[in-house]
């Protein structure tokens, strides 16, 4: 029996430790991942750029999958930004090291299939609202702790990107221009108190001066090695001075939603990467608390928060859905759906 | 010579301490203006309601322009929220009394017009983007200082109202939730420090310790002799402490307008309200320096800070382009322009 050729999807999400994709069909049912570190180790991989990485991931995926480049429809791709979404350039990501370059033009030429691109945490955020926590939603926040504090925006279930193309960038929210130096060189900003590195600086002085007993186990004092799964440990073994520092920093991040919850009324608030992923409950109640406590209670009483269901997919399955969006939209208007990147 | 009948839309702004009307033709040429104080004075007034108010200011604005019923098209009304811009219910405003008041009904059967209802900030921020300041922006953000300080966002031109209806509220960005007490019974608020009435707290101790002598020969330490105009008369006089005063709390509304750019991106900020318009570059200066200093540079350099070119009118004309574009939609789908309310 002749078997029916079948039509996938592959949703990317390029991340500064690793490279992940998911391979979709058309009803966005997962036939397979493939991950990779984003920097590779060993002298096989020296010479090779992320590009190289990044094809060899997609390759990785259709290999894992076995599909043939005649049944794959299209590639959706989630990076860090400044991005251009409507040409698929990378504008500057110091992360990652690349600066004007034309992702989707690239993508798409060497796998001769459709390229959408867009911020990982939009897409993040876009996956959880089509297949995860934010499911029934509209205007939706997502917010995304881990090394950085993403954010992403869809209004009308649309992803909001503004007038430079980058619209969400909540972990830059300015709670004391005189604050703590941020990476992204301005004082104060929400990730300089409640990332996953301002965080991981406080929890060593708690090692150090012998607070936190478990962490020290599971960790000890190198920022390097204080990661997400280490703090949520620690916390479960009952370090309550990590404890204590991780909810007030969650909180944190609760004001910042608070301030875009008064401004922008969203029905659902999604929390989701890798501090959420390792202790979800913890973070819905601090920033629920906050919308409460601090937010007018006339849009506060609209608010729905969750945390992410999807985890280490959402990036990718919202890339996924995003190129298949492309793929219709090029469709009605009778243009070669080879060429999805272009809007 | 027969005169060919005029179509006339009506735009009222139903403000704290005055309701004011224009008159525009279907080109949005204003035909003529009518106001009057919000609240009557003497022993004529006194039964009245304030919805018999608002009936006869728009009495007075057909008077006043000769324009019969039949040559009016509709209604478009501004009103301090949160009310519901859907049915035109002005859900609750302490400041002028309604509680679940079917304005956009009542109105609409007592002047037989359809009638449009929206939050007065945000249809101010229309007007400047249709008629004023704000002409050629895309993503808007408006912020009107005055007794409060109100917001309205436009996405792409449209006025986004969220999940609660009641989108908008940069004046209850919390900066300190251990802050100072807000008129809306939260802590810390952006209106808290950067109102009129705590500016003018802060000014009449100047003129109580002798450090503003234009201000205390123009208003004296009565909060409510302290208004826009007189603060503007006192630093144009040249009371340094004022204008520091004044200053620093327009760099406040600067740094919750870096946070909307950080989160939004709009390409215009657009200024109005009292303040604003007393002292516009004032404003316009320090909201600028302020998201050049303090947004992501990649955000802020899209963005475009102005002051209202519209001031009094801005409400009221946004109003007026409101009802026009809520009777074209009816058309279109073929419904009772009569009963512009419903969406």
């Amino acid at each position: 029996m002749a078997k029916k050729q079948r039509q996938c999807l592959i949703g990317l999400d390029i991340g500064g430790t690793k490279l992940m994709t998911v391979v979709v069909d058309e009803k966005f049912k997962v036939l397979g991942r493939f991950r990779m570190k984003t920097r590779g180790k060993g002298k096989a991989r020296k010479g090779g750029s992320l590009f190289d990485r990044v094809v060899e991931c997609v390759d990785g995926a259709m290999k894992e999958t076995k599909i043939g480049p005649k049944e794959l429809l299209g590639i959706g791709v989630g990076s860090p930004g400044p991005l251009d979404p409507k040409t698929g350039v990378i504008i500057d990501t110091p992360n990652i090291g690349w600066k004007n370059f034309p992702l989707a033009d690239k993508l798409s030429s060497r796998f001769k299939a459709p390229v959408a691109v867009d911020n990982d945490v939009n897409l993040g955020t876009y996956g959880e609202f089509h297949f995860g926590a934010a499911r029934g939603g509209r205007h939706v926040l997502g917010v995304f702790p881990g090394t950085g504090i993403g954010g992403g925006i869809l209004i009308d279930g649309r992803i909001h990107h503004g007038a430079s193309g980058a619209a969400g960038e909540i972990g830059h929210v300015v709670f004391d221009p005189e604050g703590p130096l941020c990476g992204c060189g301005q004082r104060g900003c929400l990730e300089a108190y409640a990332g996953r590195l301002p965080i991981a600086g406080q929890l060593a002085g708690l090692v150090i001066r012998g607070q936190a007993r478990h962490l020290a186990e599971e960790a000890g004092s190198d920022l390097r090695d204080i990661r997400s799964s280490q703090i949520a440990a620690a916390i479960a073994g009952g370090d309550k001075m990590v404890e204590q520092i991780v909810r007030r920093e969650a909180a944190r991040i609760g004001l910042a939603a608070v301030n875009v919850v008064n401004v922008l009324s969203p029905d659902t608030v999604v929390l989701g990467g890798g501090m959420v992923e390792a202790m979800p409950r913890l973070y819905v109640e601090e920033v629920s608390r906050a919308i409460k406590e601090n937010a007018l209670p006339f849009l506060a009483k609209f608010v729905t928060v969750v945390a992410t269901k999807l985890g280490d997919d959402a990036v990718a399955m919202g890339a996924a859905k995003l190129v298949a969006e492309r793929l219709a939209e090029n469709q009605k208007n009778g243009k070669n759906t080879r060429n999805a990147k272009k809007k």
